[in-house]
């Protein structure tokens, strides 16, 4: 047993003696957590953060080759991710599709309703389902993805398949499940209000009706990282996420926006989408060193095993330390970190833009949870190789299983008058 | 075919004019949604809202008879609800249990941590799962339920039974599933930040291990009413949800708070769950006018259909006007807030502080929502009659589902030095 796990005993034994000595005690309940650590900023942190619900995200574009919003937008709180199948038979039908989607996102970005909700004498169904009126834009966007489906024989739309679309290859760490992979369209509604983020994919599948069919979904929430002010969001599994993400306009050049080569996707992306369930209840009763290494990183300050602090660049040739090290690198070389470093993928970086999900709890009561991984990039492939790795030897495999996986084309933003992918149909 | 679905099809042939005509008539597809009665000041509604993670919500009561947090606190806008039963068996671990929770609640509304997330050198487990440091309290409350389990046999303590604490019996409208009813213990914790809720939650249920195990869980998301210059959260149907709850003191005393007859539960009171399903699809595809008629409201304003703006009370016996009203009222007898009014309730009010919720898809492909229903009474039987009626009348019921059901005594708040329930143990 372990020096902290024997603390831990050590509450326990608080609490009995509360139980039998009574109120006065029990102060001592509160005297012993607080003795086995409690961190006394945690509180201040971020003090002063609030959130403005008014906010709002420009739907079209004003120049050429301009990105859709929610890639490069500052990660708002909540996401609605939802994969659909087409029914149509037509490339006109996902015309009128993508027409319709974008007119209703450029209102919904707006803050306003999709169309009425309340027709005349109320005599009629509601255009718009009414649950997100007064709730203000909360800088919601939706981006809208393209599946490898839509460029099949489908559609007479094979000539204009954007030249790295294809399905992900199977992994060494998949577990996928039915019902959670692939996918014609995808829709990533975020904003700052869940129930403004769920209205939104709500009523566009309603427009999708006869078109389209709901395929998967997943609804993950978050922490804004705004600014270099704030701190980086942590993930489920409590540690930092996001802390070597790309962030200057050079690096989403290189590794995120195509450029002219790719045609009509000039100023699009890559979209990966991946559910990844945390086997949470495992990974809580770890210890935190060896957490940490799984990582390569410590768990409250994020800075890398190799010393300095959360934005001090890793260094993986470094000696660990103390009596047990024996030639060993203070990170793990089959830890997280250092398996995913671009130092370590050719240089090659991806913009990732996760979520955190529950679905409350699994068929043995256990929390059912993890990690909504949404990534863009110049090529999906770039997001296959370190996959590849990863899941031949990283040492998280043992607490997560990649149960759902999609890849998407994202067109650019449209101009004011045309609409998402109208390119396609020219 | 009514006129409003004559004019959504409307919308669709101006998109499919645009597929045809390209660019220009896409804009037409923007206008004839503008067309079909966008409202326009509804991305202004409270455009000045925003919301302040630093709050901290007292956990400990400096007065007697001072009732737990997230009763008649500000609804903050995430829940996240489970239910426990009790794995022990003696008084002494639930006693140990209760104090546990209190001292970690405590810490937790501060917007600490429970314990160490990273003991010294790392070398053994986190007290704190550490998802939530820099976070913020974020108005966290955490609100600790005692479910008739703790008053049988097991653990001696049945001659200290609230008085009207019992299982809820069979209603009309019960669709109850396995897995979602009953249990010893519940808590609620409310947050304005999703990833402090579920935090603490997970944290406490870590905490219980050994002595409790986890039973059911919903998650809920909904917006703050957070004063009379802010409009009514809606539900997931569009409509305005609150109108008519509990507000003033006199009502809490009278409706919610037990008084000094309720022995060691005075200044608490019980809690009623539900879980309710709506059926979405089958809703969004009614006409706005029936939608009204089920309510007895207007979907926008949110007023009666007697008359009159959102608080205007509401009048059971106009007539309604128009060539078809045939000597029949305004409001609909069977319309939900006829049924529910505590005009026709014995005068008698339940608070009512909901969260509406998502599971994603059911096994059709289907959203999977509906309302997280949480109220607070000086008697679940005020709850019981109710539903008994609205179970066997109310128009809803085509729409609504009640899958999960607990009851639960909710003590009151502890002074420092003492914890939730210590009264049971004296």
């Amino acid at each position: 047993m372990t020096a902290s796990r024997f603390s831990r005993r050590g509450l326990l034994g608080a609490g009995l003696a509360a139980a039998g000595a009574g109120v006065g005690a029990v102060a001592g309940v509160a005297g012993a957590t607080a003795a086995t650590g409690v961190d006394p900023f945690a509180a201040a942190a971020n003090a002063d953060e609030s959130i403005d619900l008014s906010q709002q995200v420009p739907f079209y574009a004003t120049a050429a080759r301009q990105p859709q919003g929610g890639i490069r937008t500052t990660p708002q709180r909540h996401c609605v991710f939802m994969v659909f199948d087409l029914t149509a038979s037509t490339a006109t039908e996902l015309q009128v599709l993508l027409a319709r989607w974008s007119a209703a996102i450029a209102q919904l970005q707006a803050g306003r309703t999709i169309g009425s909700v309340e027709p005349a004498h109320g005599e009629g169904v509601g255009a718009d389902t009414g649950e997100a009126l007064d709730l203000g834009p909360a800088s919601l966007t939706v981006t809208v993805g393209l599946g490898p489906g839509v460029f099949d024989e489908r559609f007479g739309l094979a000539a204009k398949r954007p030249a790295h679309l294809a399905a992900i290859p199977t992994l060494p760490s998949d577990a996928l499940e039915d019902g959670l992979t692939g996918g014609d369209l995808s829709l990533q509604a975020c904003a700052d209000d869940p129930q403004v983020a769920y209205h939104a994919v709500r009523d566009l599948a309603r427009m999708a009706r006869g078109t389209a069919t709901v395929r998967w979904t997943v609804i993950g929430f978050g922490r804004a990282s705004a600014g270099p002010s704030q701190s980086t969001p942590r993930n489920l599994m409590g540690f930092k996420d996001g802390t070597r993400n790309v962030t200057s306009d050079e690096e989403y050049e290189r590794f995120v926006w195509l450029d002219s080569d790719a045609g009509w996707m000039a100023g699009g992306t890559y979209q990966v989408v991946r559910k990844i369930r945390m086997n949470l209840e495992t990974w809580d009763a770890d210890v935190v060193s060896d957490q940490q290494r799984v990582f390569g990183r410590t768990k409250v300050e994020g800075a890398p095993l190799s010393g300095g602090s959360e934005h001090t660049t890793p260094d993986f040739h470094a000696a660990a330390h103390g009596a047990d090290a024996d030639g060993a690198t203070a990170i793990d070389p089959r830890s997280h970190i250092a398996l995913a470093a671009h130092e370590a993928n050719g240089g090659v970086k991806i913009l990732r833009r996760g979520y955190n999900y529950t679905d409350g709890l699994n068929q043995y009561g256990q929390l059912d949870a993890g990690l909504l991984f949404a990534a863009y990039m110049t090529d999906p492939d770039h997001f296959t190789r370190l996959q590849r790795k990863l899941g031949a030897s990283d040492r998280l495999n043992e607490y997560v299983s990649h149960i759902g996986s999609g890849v998407f084309a994202v067109p650019p933003a449209p101009r004011k008058g045309s609409y998402i992918g109208e390119q396609l149909f020219r």
